[in-house]
């Protein structure tokens, strides 16, 4: 039966991995409904002619003529403008690929949501900062959230939900960073360019810098303790070098679930396109022969408090998890411009989530005005250190 | 709702794993139905009244006074011989665990198969000898099947079989043994005392052989090419000495599920005996932040060939299977009293295939048969050989 797909970000890194697979699997397979990109209109209706669409749209109004013309012809209907992309994410689809990235994406995908069917989630503030909203709209509309990024997509083919009770543990895999074996004071002294420096993936970044803090990590640990049937102290970070394991769920009867794979994201938007069954993907294949090694060490909390502060906003609840994810971007930022030391983004986080507490956030629009207030104390904090020498 | 289970070899290692679940299952989880042991009557009196069954049977006959003294007043049903294991295996249970060793275990396990229900197999014979005969009463009394051995049970949790075409490869790991890097002529030379010293598992002398030369996944290989809808030569063996992944499942969208675990057999029992669900096991968790390393290498087929025999009994099919298995015994026994080199028993292996074919083996009388043959010929083909010095 063929399945109907749309893909809020088409045009961004997961959206290409997203319509790779779509145009590699067998006719009939999937037909697109709506196609949603930011400002690229020549990207998107050439996409959007490849897969034929049924209509195309840009966030950004300002395109609307190119993008007219671009599809001129091809019965593709277009459009743009905020509003525009809200109704084509409440298009009937049987799936959808939320991954317009950061507070962009919120309304779309909770649209898209509301309307029911299987929302595949790749847009991290949906969970992290509205992971509330988002669960009931999902409880409500009697929809599907698949989560795509390699870690909770592996704990998902891993979990056997059909009695919580029996899981004891969740394990996300961190690779560590570039500064998995680093000193403090290496860690101190630490520049943009050694801090990028991902060992298996390759990122932008700001997601390299994440991965170098762990405040990936903690974001994704917030976002697993939204997405599986467990209480936060039973979500565990393992630190894995190599990156092959993604996730691990531990049962009650010693079993331990894994999912292993190359570093690509082809396979879990795959698996998240074809569940409950699969469709082929063309990619690498992990050769463990070949890999010859896996290691495994817990995180140190000292180097990385990342994580612990992920578990305080969770525990929090309310805005915390806003807060924390606001005041990393600003910190980041900051480093990667050479404005604030390695180890003082933990702490501009840190302070940030003191300064401003658990308010609540019974709203995207709420969330949207905290994440606002957030960046401003960050800043206000960050600005107070002084920057690296 | 209470499940009746019957344990067909209830006094051995694979039995006391299982009545040790069933004791510390919550209560009305399980009802006993029958408990069927070898000789020891003490020993399955003591279990019958510690898990209340209904009845307890020995094989042998001379045993039965013995076990009716044992159960004076338990309102235990007492029984012996032969056609009683039989008469026991074939009353009414929703799961059987099929666990008494080698020929004498393939008579009363297709008795328990054909009144249908649940199997859970440990007896290697069924699958390797009589596999296509097993299989058959499987599709005709609409049973289930559970493989309980770790290897075979970790597959089949990590195998989703609701689509086996986009199941790739299964991949069976093998320690590798003792002498997973010992050289030829290292193993030419080797001594029982150094061939039983396994790294991981603590196990009997002839299955301790049976890692040192591979024999044991050539035997497994043939299992899974039974147990699982994959051709043979999708089913790959990976040399990992940690024995912590006891098996994986390569996916077509590039995931690679694998279980884990401590090595306890309880943990494959207890996912059996709750199979679909899950229960709790009292085994020791794996920590892999602990172990630290897990490594994998491709078996050696010069120093293995094992597993290349096992690949041809399997392709040849018939009684080619069965042939191998009972030329092994033979074989494993001479070694371990000093009448046959390490690296002669493959080769005995090998001749006694090739003198006796592939005669087919159409009932598990024809099976019983054909291994005494193959045990004769594997006899005559060892003595023609020096023992070692």
């Amino acid at each position: 039966m063929t399945r109907t797909v749309t893909i809020l970000g088409a045009t961004g890194s997961v959206g290409r991995s997203t319509t790779a697979l779509l145009e590699a699997a067998p006719e009939g397979a999937f037909a697109v409904e709506a196609l949603v990109a930011g400002r690229d209109a020549a990207a998107l209706a050439e996409t959007a002619r490849r897969l034929r669409a049924r209509i195309a749209v840009l966030a950004d109004p300002a395109g609307l003529p190119a993008l007219r013309e671009a599809l001129a012809g091809s019965g593709i209907e277009a459009a743009a403008g905020p509003e525009a992309v809200i109704e084509a994410a409440a298009r009937p689809a049987d799936w959808t690929m939320a991954a317009i990235v950061g507070a962009a994406g919120l309304h779309p995908a909770l649209a898209a949501l509301r309307r029911g069917g299987t929302l595949a989630l790749a847009n991290k503030e949906a969970l992290v900062c509205a992971g509330e909203i988002f669960l009931r709209a999902v409880r409500d509309a009697g929809a599907t959230l698949l989560p795509v990024d390699s870690e909770h997509n592996a704990i998902f083919q891993a979990l056997d939900a059909r009695d919580p009770a029996m899981v004891e543990r969740i394990i996300l895999t961190a690779s560590g960073g570039p500064f998995r074996t680093a000193s403090l004071a290496e860690m101190r002294a630490a520049t943009p360019e050694q801090a990028v420096r991902h060992p298996v993936w390759s990122m932008g970044a700001k997601i390299s810098i994440d991965s170098a803090t762990m405040f990936n990590k903690g974001l994704e640990l917030i976002e697993a303790a939204r997405l599986f049937p467990v209480s936060p102290d039973r979500i565990e970070v393992l630190v894995h070098p190599q990156s092959a394991v993604h996730g691990l769920v531990q049962y009650a009867d010693g079993s331990l679930l894994a999912q292993l794979g190359t570093p690509d994201m082809r396979t879990p938007i795959a698996h998240a396109l074809a569940w409950p069954n699969r469709m082929r993907a063309d990619v690498a294949r992990l050769d463990l022969a070949a890999l010859g090694r896996l290691e495994f060490s817990a995180p140190d909390p000292v180097r990385f408090p990342a994580l612990r502060l992920a578990r305080e906003a969770l525990l929090a609840g309310g805005g915390a998890p806003t807060i924390l994810n606001a005041a990393n971007e600003v910190a980041v930022a900051r480093f990667l411009s050479r404005r604030l030391g390695f180890l003082d983004i933990a702490r501009v986080v840190e302070e940030t989530m003191e300064r401003l507490g658990t308010p609540p956030v019974a709203s995207l629009d709420a969330v949207i005005d905290l994440d606002a207030a957030a960046r401003a104390e960050a800043e206000r904090i960050a600005s107070s250190l002084h920057a690296p020498a």
